[in-house]
């Protein structure tokens, strides 16, 4: 029995918030589209929050992804940063919550590991092995949406889908 | 000619969110209703947030607040924290734009200055004024009601509202 199901990934900003869909049948992959919400600055704080929850839910309504995969953020020591994109991170949440979607939160050594297969990998070679897995043309961009696609590549790898599929 | 307006107060929180409803007419205030949203540490966090989202929409559509005031979090060194408070913020900021209100953020000390007339007043001092400028009984329980309703007590002196009632 073949295992299907479609997998959203998401890279939470408050200036970009990049989105992914991925498309996984058992071991194989397929990206079927990605792209980026963006919110300028000069926009009230509120208004940019409720732009990425309403387009984001536009894209489970879209895609009917059944699970999303997202990346716990490290700032180092930015607090600024780290509360503005938690804020992003709870607009897009509120709406995959909405849709009834499974969520997995992982580090960005995790989703090293799994697009790579090495955690201290470099974000180029994590854009690149996006393009290869994937299959596409070219590295996606804005680079938002390179990191979301490898934050639901990870997810492929996660809650023992495959594992499921073997031992079924 | 009397200005009336009704006003919704956040203290954002992923366990807790406090909210407080203050209505003003022209000088004087009353406090209509106010409660906490709570959300268990056991539940998936994108549950949690939608749970803030919805509650908070909630009360706006009981209330028909036409504004938020809302605190501007400093948490010292702690991103953890900041990271927590920032998605609650976040889903409580998507009901509030959804719903068109105008949103205030203040400081800490603009708070305190507003409630206590004094930028580095105490928390209790805060709370105290709080229930004699709202003439309760007693002083809001939770602690984060009695922050939402400081934060909507703050809102009451900005943006020129009284001014424009003075020069109307």
């Amino acid at each position: 029995m073949r295992k299907e199901r479609t997998i959203l990934g998401i890279d939470p900003g408050l200036a970009n918030t990049g989105w992914g869909i991925v498309h996984q049948s058992g071991p194989r992959f397929a990206c079927l589209a990605y792209g980026c919400v963006s919110t300028p600055s000069e926009v009230e704080l509120s208004r940019r929050l409720a732009k990425i929850h309403e387009q984001i839910g536009a894209v489970i309504a879209r895609y009917e992804p059944s699970c999303v995969g997202i990346e716990t953020v490290w700032f180092g020591q930015n607090i600024t940063a780290a509360f503005a994109t938690g804020q992003a991170r709870g607009a897009a949440l509120v709406a995959c919550a909405q849709a009834g979607l499974e969520v997995g939160e992982f580090s960005p050594k995790q989703i090293k590991l799994a697009v790579v297969g090495e955690g201290g990998a470099e974000k180029d070679q994590v854009q690149y092995m996006v393009k290869q897995l994937l299959a596409l043309d070219d590295v996606p961009r804005p680079d938002h949406a390179a990191d979301a696609l490898a934050a639901a590549i990870c997810y492929t790898t996660h809650e023992g889908f495959i594992g499921k599929e073997e031992s079924a």
